[in-house]
């Protein structure tokens, strides 16, 4: 199956914004181990057992990576199922990449955008890039296969 | 690939969800732009540099369109990989439409229920004629093609 | 298309876990029902058209159930795409099948232990073992396929 190049390309750059994606969940217990801040009390009570209903609390980093985490989940699963069908409907290889290329690089900079909080509109930008070149290939899709 | 009318028939439909799904991220954000209601401190500050901190908030409507979002993701991204799976079992075109179609009506239909808070049980019945179209397709799949 | 074992296999286990994920909602629903908690003043009323503002609140038990819900979609639906992606590289089927077979397994007991709240460290080991076993398939897709 994997014969094709440009399903070659989708794979790469779908499974480097799945893991970007899935770094996520890593990050979030980071900041919540190292900040004390849990969301259910078993968690707390492994980490504390005198304090732990103090620690069940919620904090503001914290909220900012589950809100990055949720963002990722509404744009980049579009992408992975948009991508595939337009890797299906037999594009441009160069054509192909560059939306790939495009995408995973505006995912990468929004999540740094995020965490980081830098100033807006930083984080717009990367969120807008992706969400666009998505739509591109939906688009794209749209016009050579509808069949409703 | 993409000779399969079968798939061209998914691929239609498929499209057509994920950009419908899409859709709620404009949507939050002109929400929370007209409402002035922001979840990041950067966010505000692009709108107001001096109310800022007062604008990060949170808001009935703009939780209502986030509760809306994320219910699409738990519904139509599991529809995305049942139909996709279903296709490849080579159901008759006229069934696999027919599925399809109903889906795609039913989280339209959802989203006007949700958005303008239309009475229960709307929304509910929206909901759940989108589950069992799913679960009825993932039973599909598995009678056809079980390994374990 | 469905000729192919280890695609077979890959459906098999790509349904299970759907519909366990799937399970979230009439779950949240029946804690929602049972407890009198809800996120919509049109479900409320539909309830209790007296106590209506009243019961709009939030509820322990079902955010317990809601996390869940999103740690199954940040975890199952990476899996269903590098799953789906790894059985299109043409993996032994015993191999693959132990992939499959491990990250079910992994996230029926992530269910039980957050549902149940078992004390940690069960949730986190259901995690571990399928976020593992995901980006383990995710570093052999790239090995195979990678084309930037």
């Amino acid at each position: 199956m994997m014969d094709s190049e440009i399903l070659r390309a989708f794979t790469t750059y779908a499974i480097i914004v799945i893991l970007k994606m899935m770094l996520m969940s890593p990050l979030t217990s980071y900041f919540r181990l190292t900040r004390k801040v849990f969301a259910n009390l078993e968690d707390s009570k492994l980490v504390s057992p005198i304090l732990d209903k103090a620690l069940v609390r919620v904090d503001p980093a914290v909220e900012r990576v589950r809100r990055c985490h949720l963002n990722d989940l509404e744009n980049v699963i579009p992408f992975l199922a948009v991508g595939f069908l337009y890797a299906l409907t037999g594009p441009e290889l160069s054509t192909a990449l560059l939306h790939y290329r495009i995408f995973a690089g505006a995912r990468i900079f929004h999540t740094f955008a995020y965490i980081l909080a830098f100033p807006q509109p930083c984080r717009a930008l990367g969120f807008m890039v992706g969400l666009l070149v998505t739509v591109h290939m939906a688009f794209r899709v749209l016009g050579s296969v509808l069949l409703l």
